[in-house]
C-alpha cells in the first residue's frame, strides 16, 4: 500500500500521460486546462486506495480513477456556467477563459471521455463500472437540479437538503470507493459496505463544508467565509435555524435572506448570530458528528483486516479534521 | 418485417411508455418535451429495421433505438444553445422555453440516460453497443467543434468539410444501423458493412441537405431556403465555388460572405448565381450522386438475401429522393 500522497502522485503521472490536447484543439485544450488546475484529487485517490485495500494493484484502477476525475471536472465546468462563476481554484473558469459554447461542448466531451476510460476493463467488470457510473452521474445531475430548485422554493425541508447533498456530492465519494472494490472483484457485501462508508462520509463532509462556509477560519478554510449567506443558500444551518428559532428571530432571518446589500459583513454577522442563538450551529456540529460516526460504524463491519480498515478510517478522519 | 411507418409507430409507443416526467420535474420535463416534438425518427427506425434484417426481433432493439434518439435530441438541445436558436420544429427550443441552465443540465441528463438504456443488453452485446456509442458520441462532439471552428477559419478545405459532416451527422446513421446488427449478433463483416452503408448515405444526405438549403423548393423542403447563405456557412457549395470561380467572381463571393444585410434576398440570389455559374451547384449534385452510389455499392456486397438488401436500399432511396 502507498500513502495518500503517493497515490496522488501516481494518479497525476497517469493524468499527464493520458490527458493530452489533440484535434480539434478548441475542444480538447479546455479539457487539458481544467484537469490541470489542481485540486486535492480526493476521488481518484479513493479509487486507487480502495482497489489495493481489496487486493488489486492500484495500477489496474488508474483508468477508473481518471474517469471519476474527468467526470467530476465535467460537472465543475457545467456548474460554473450555471453559477456564472468567473473563477475556479483561483483561475478563470472554462466559459470565462474561452466562451459559453466551449464550456458546454468540452464538458459534453468530458462526460463521454469518462465512459471511454471504462472500456479498458473486461466484460463483467466493465458493465458493473458503467452501471454504477451511470446511476451516480444521473444522481449528480438530479442533485444539481434540486440545488437550483431550492433557490426559488420556500418549502425546502432538512430531508430535502440532505438528499440534495447526498446526490450532488456524497454518491460520487461512495462510487469512487466502490469502483476500487469492483475492480478488485471483491464480495458484493464489501462492495455495498464501502460504498455506504463513502456516501455517509460524503454527507458528513458536505455538512461540514457548509458549516465552515459560515464559521470557518478564513486563514485555514481556503475560501472567503459567508459565501452561502451572501447567496441566501438554504443550507442545514439556515433550515434548522428557521425550524428552531422563535417567530421574531425566524422573521428576521427570512428578512436577512431576502436582502442583497452592497456591503455584506453586517448581514453575515447577523445571520451567523441567529445560527448560534437558535441552536442551529450546535445542531449542525451534532449532525456532522452523527454522519461521521455512522460512516465509521459501517466501516467497522466491513470484512477486512484491521490495518486496511485503519487506512480507510485515517483517510476519513483526515477529511473531517478540518477546523470545525 | 414491418414497414417504415410501422417501425416508427412501434418506436413512438415505446418512447411514450419509457419517457415519463419524474422527480425532479424541472430536470425531466424538458426531456419529455423535446422527445415529443416530433421529427422523422429516422435513426431509431434504422436501428429497428437493421435488427430485423439481421434476424433479431425489433422488440430487442427498442432500447438501443431509444438511446440513439435520446442522444440525437441531447445534441439538438446543446446545439440550439450554441446556435442561439429560438425554434426547433416550429416550437420553442428548451433553453428558450425554460432557460440556459435547464438546457445544459437536461441535456447532460439525456446523454447519461442514453447510456442507461444500453444496460438492458447482456455482457458482450452491452459492451459492443457502449463502445460504438461512445466512439460515435465523441465524433459528434468533434464534428460540432469543427463546425464552430469553420466560422472563424478562412482555410477550410473540401476535405475538412466532408470530415465535419461525416462526424456531425453521418457516423450516427452508421451507428444506428450497426446497433441493430450488434443486437442481432451477426458477423463482424456484416456489422462493418452496414455501418459503412449508413455512413456513406449520411454524407450523401447531409450534402443534399446543404444543397437544398440553397436550391430547395421552399414548399417541399420544409425550411426557408438560404439559411446557410445568410449565416455565411462554409458548405460544399461555397468551398467549391471559391475553388472553381474566376478571381473576380471569387472576390465577389467572399465579399457577399462578409456582409450581413438587413434584407437578405439580394445576397441569397447573388450567391446562388455564383454557385451556379462557377459549376459548384452541378459538382454538388455529382458529389451527392457519388456518395449515394458508394453507399449502394457497399450494400450490394453485404452478405444478405436480396429482399433484405432491397429494404435497406429502398430506405436509402426514399431518403435521397427529396427534390434535388
Amino acid at each position: 500500500m502507498l500513502s495518500v500522497a503517493q497515490y496522488r502522485e501516481a494518479f497525476l503521472d497517469y493524468l499527464n500521460k493520458k490527458v493530452v490536447t489533440k484535434e480539434p484543439v478548441n475542444l480538447y485544450e479546455p479539457i487539458t486546462y481544467i484537469l490541470n488546475l489542481g485540486g486535492k484529487r480526493l476521488r481518484p485517490v479513493l479509487v486507487l486506495m480502495s482497489a489495493e485495500i481489496f487486493d488489486a494493484p492500484y495500477t489496474k484502477a488508474l483508468d477508473a480513477a481518471l474517469a471519476i476525475e474527468v467526470f467530476h471536472n465535467f460537472s465543475l465546468v457545467h456548474d460554473d456556467i450555471m453559477d456564472d462563476a468567473p473563477l475556479r481554484r483561483g483561475k478563470s473558469t472554462v466559459h470565462e477563459k474561452w466562451d459559453l459554447n466551449t464550456g458546454i461542448l468540452s464538458g459534453d466531451a468530458m462526460l463521454i471521455n469518462a465512459y471511454q476510460l471504462f472500456e479498458n476493463y473486461e466484460g463483467p467488470v466493465f458493465k458493473e463500472l458503467a452501471r454504477l457510473f451511470t446511476r451516480t452521474a444521473i444522481q449528480v445531475c438530479e442533485g444539481q437540479q434540486y440545488d437550483v430548485d431550492f433557490e426559488s422554493r420556500d418549502d425546502v425541508t432538512i430531508d430535502d437538503y440532505l438528499k440534495m447533498i447526498e446526490y450532488k456530492t456524497a454518491v460520487l465519494v461512495g462510487a469512487s470507493l466502490q469502483m476500487g472494490a469492483i475492480i478488485a472483484e471483491t464480495t458484493p457485501q464489501c462492495k455495498t459496505a464501502v460504498y455506504e462508508y463513502g456516501r455517509l462520509l460524503g454527507i458528513a463532509f458536505q455538512l461540514q463544508d457548509d458549516y465552515l462556509d459560515a464559521f470557518g477560519d478564513p486563514e485555514t478554510f481556503g475560501k472567503q467565509p459567508g459565501g452561502d449567506i451572501i447567496e441566501n443558500k438554504k443550507t442545514f444551518l439556515y433550515l434548522k435555524a428557521l425550524e428552531n428559532a422563535g417567530s421574531a428571530e425566524a422573521s428576521q432571518l427570512e428578512h436577512l435572506y431576502s436582502i442583497d446589500p452592497t456591503e455584506n459583513s453586517g448581514k453575515i454577522e447577523a445571520v451567523k448570530s441567529i445560527f448560534e442563538s437558535s441552536g442551529a450551529a450546535s445542531l449542525a456540529r451534532q449532525e456532522i458528528e452523527k454522519y461521521t460516526q455512522l460512516a465509521f460504524d459501517v466501516l467497522d463491519k466491513i470484512d477486512l483486516p484491521a490495518p486496511k480498515k485503519e487506512l480507510l478510517r485515517k483517510f476519513g478522519s483526515s477529511l473531517m479534521e478540518r477546523q470545525v
